[in-house]
């Protein structure tokens, strides 16, 4: 069986997430009992990366039902598993109604899709949950063990999905190759096995030798706390640099090539990622390096044409300004501090998913090669 | 008079230095007695940026005969200024012998050298006062003032190169405009007025509106610190952005230009800077934008004919992995960190110098235009 860590599970009625904020000094298990305390671990990146986000938003859903409804104590929901965990649901109030159940949802799932306006995974994920309670039940007590089992199979599905692409990305690595990327795309970012870094795992795991050259990806710095700490727990090489490093990298000609993950695609291929990753396509264009993108088919925004239609987050100001506790600009500095950026479809060599690897153009209806 | 920062100064018979570590939270002047700490200051950043180098080498010298000649607490150079401070050097050993003492200088001259291979405004600052003290001189009494003169000149030339770069290079700004940098070309990074910055400050003080972008430049956020910090202070508007925003930032069409430093050009044009200068030129270049190195003319080494022939120093890998007092990679991480990066001359619109506006094909036997 592949390494998984257990980025986020859903656990004797609590989301359980390991708190990212504290990496690499401190693994922290943190067990969330409300969907206001999902909502700040999101906004506050305690858990991210497009899909472990889209898990989220399905065990958030799962939350609202345990912690919201009737302020009772007891949970509805156990460790969330293919059963869908309806041990309890017995002890759901006898007379709540399902159109009550399903109002309840409904303002749920918009305060989290809120949270993070760019990662499709969130809003996909939420969709897939909605198009279960939003069906014809008769009662919450058949509604909620569907619920629970829809929102396991979010989690079951990425990871198998992670272990598919990261076979297809393999393929494309040989023996000995160093690769260049951005942010976490590890088992952080998923459900535990990962998405670009996943193909790495996938090409360790299959005997290759890979070298990971990590950008540290400020301003909170995923790539060096996240990334690396994903590496040397693996026992995989990793360079750390700093993004200013990464064209002086790329000219000394000792990248094979560039793997990032993705927060939302558009038809076109046009891909919402970290911000950074723009920068890093161009300057692998220029050295004729291949730039891949590894992500489910679920980032695939088939509504979104292009780029332009894909709406980038600001982050706040003090992300960059205040490392650590201390601030390291005047009071007075104005900040721009968007978290993605968008990389056009011409800069990326293929668009690597569990279904296969896309090569330009870009046609996502088809089966990928 | 425009406005100086008095980043070093020979005073008392000591180099005070504005420590550059402590900025933007702290302005605290160290006054450096020894050779030693002078080495330390250097290495560790206190005082930094390619003109400033020279000045700290200069002056270093000077300091090598102050604190290590003899043993003595009494001190041979005063404030330094244009009559070269002569006043104490009556106080000199009766019986020390020039050879002796230019051996004693040769010695502290490499010493200071070595401590930052790729600036070669150390270099040419170096040599400038070795070519006073190789002179034949009859005693260290005659010897001595010439170089306290020498010392002085080398601190108030940049100055007047400074300005005078800036005036060439404000006449490229127009009203309105927002210039992209990266690191710190300010007072800070040389004799109190700076290069690329002091080409903003000319364009403000000729009555034009700028808005200045600032790459905080990791890892050691000069701009986010230094360059944010001399904009608050002049009260130019300022905003900071992480480097891996920059291609955002240029895509969306408000920088009118970048204008970087330089820390070695060679004689084809070839550019070495602040690593991801490099980066910043590729994404200007995509996008049209206008990009300028502006360096005082010592900073042409006529020696190199193209940038492979520049050294670029390493630097330490805890300046990657450590932030204040936290360690924010995992301890098995490597690190890449070179502190520069080179930037060919196909991708610079215009090198400003003190002589002028030069652009390709870069030819600095020639008046700049």
């Amino acid at each position: 069986m592949f390494d998984v860590i257990p980025t986020i599970r859903f656990r004797k009625g609590a989301v359980e997430i390991i708190d990212q904020t504290r990496l690499p000094l401190h693994y922290t298990l943190k067990r969330i009992r409300t969907v206001d305390a999902l909502c700040e671990a999101i906004r506050n990146l305690r858990i991210r990366g497009a899909p472990a986000l889209g898990i989220a938003g399905a065990y958030g859903l799962l939350l609202s039902v345990e912690a919201g409804w009737g302020g009772k104590k007891s949970f509805f929901f156990d460790d969330v598993d293919e059963a869908g965990s309806a041990e309890r649901i017995a002890g759901f109030p006898a007379d709540a109604r399902v159109s009550d159940l399903r109002r309840h949802l409904d303002s749920t799932l918009e305060a989290i899709r809120a949270t993070r306006p760019t990662a499709v995974n969130l809003s996909w994920a939420l969709e897939r949950m909605a198009s279960v309670y939003r069906r014809d039940w008769d009662s919450p007590a058949s509604l909620l063990p569907a619920l629970g089992r829809e929102a396991f199979a979010i989690f079951s599905e990425d990871l198998e999905m992670c272990r598919a692409l990261g076979v297809h990305g393999a393929a494309l690595l040989s023996d000995g190759d160093s690769v260049l990327t951005h942010c976490n795309t590890g088992g952080l970012a998923a459900s535990g096995y990962g998405t670009a870094l996943g193909v790495v795992f996938a090409a360790v795991e299959a005997g290759k030798h890979v070298h990971v050259y990590a950008d540290e990806t400020r301003p909170l710095l995923q790539g060096a706390r996240l990334t690396a700490w994903e590496c040397v727990r693996r026992r995989i090489p990793v360079t750390v640099l700093v993004e200013g490093a990464a064209g002086s990298l790329l000219g000394r000609g000792e990248v094979s090539c560039v793997i990032v993950g993705a927060d939302r695609i558009a038809r076109n291929g046009d891909t919402a990622n970290k911000v950074g990753t723009f920068n890093m396509a161009v300057l692998a264009s220029r050295f004729g390096v291949p730039f891949y993108i590894a992500a489910p088919s679920s980032t695939i925004d088939a509504r979104v044409a292009d780029g332009s239609g894909i709406p980038i987050e600001e982050r706040p100001a003090d992300e960059v300004t205040v490392i650590g506790e201390t601030r390291i600009a005047p009071e007075e500095t104005l900040v721009y501090n968007p978290a993605f950026d968008v990389t056009p479809h011409a800069l990326i060599t293929a668009i690597i998913t569990e279904k296969g690897v896309f090569r330009p153009p870009f046609d996502f209806s088809k089966e990928g090669g």
